[in-house]
């Protein structure tokens, strides 16, 4: 699922995470529904892209204002357990990269 | 889909891509096949990583070494042709932001 959100003026901030889960994904979902609202909460979150295959990978897009944001909420100590269970049992692998969004193209139909 | 490949060191850049299909999709599939395949071919290109949800929502990531890249290719004669046929034709909507990967991680387990 898409959730589109207006984005600011460049610039600002986006974290791409790709994860591919692990066999075991017992209480990945509480743990993935409760860092999404805590990430959401975070000072400087502005919105997210993300999407889920048939495989049950994810393509995730995160947006703060700044890059100070993000090192808070990596630190943030709920954060850091969730993080912690996640490489040690819900994910065979993921990357994660924080970028600067520099220039930014929106695009709908002209209202006829 | 996700399709991974492995990073080069930061800094390098990330094309992040929203698109909303129209009711109108005749043509685009061959069209967004032939972009991959040019687009894969420009200088600077270093990989991608793509979803699709079910409702035909995109969300892409396209990695460059660098903003130059990344220009060239927006330009691309053929490139623009495509471009504007998704706006008269394919999308309801698309976002496209272009952002300068500062840090990157790849995590997976340790091999036992």
């Amino acid at each position: 699922m898409t959730t589109s959100f207006v984005r600011p003026e460049p610039p600002y901030y986006a974290v791409i995470i790709t994860t591919a889960p692990s066999e075991d994904l017992d209480g990945y979902a509480a743990m993935s529904k409760r860092m999404a609202e805590l990430g959401e909460a975070q000072p400087g979150y502005l919105g997210r892209e993300s999407m889920t295959d048939a495989d049950g990978r994810d393509l995730v897009v995160i947006y703060y204002t700044d890059a100070e944001s993000i090192t808070s909420w990596k630190a943030h100590p709920e954060h850091l357990e969730a993080q912690r269970l996640g490489r040690d049992r819900w994910y065979s692998s993921y990357t994660v990269e924080v970028a600067r969004v520099e220039r930014a193209y929106a695009w709908q139909p002209p209202l006829d």
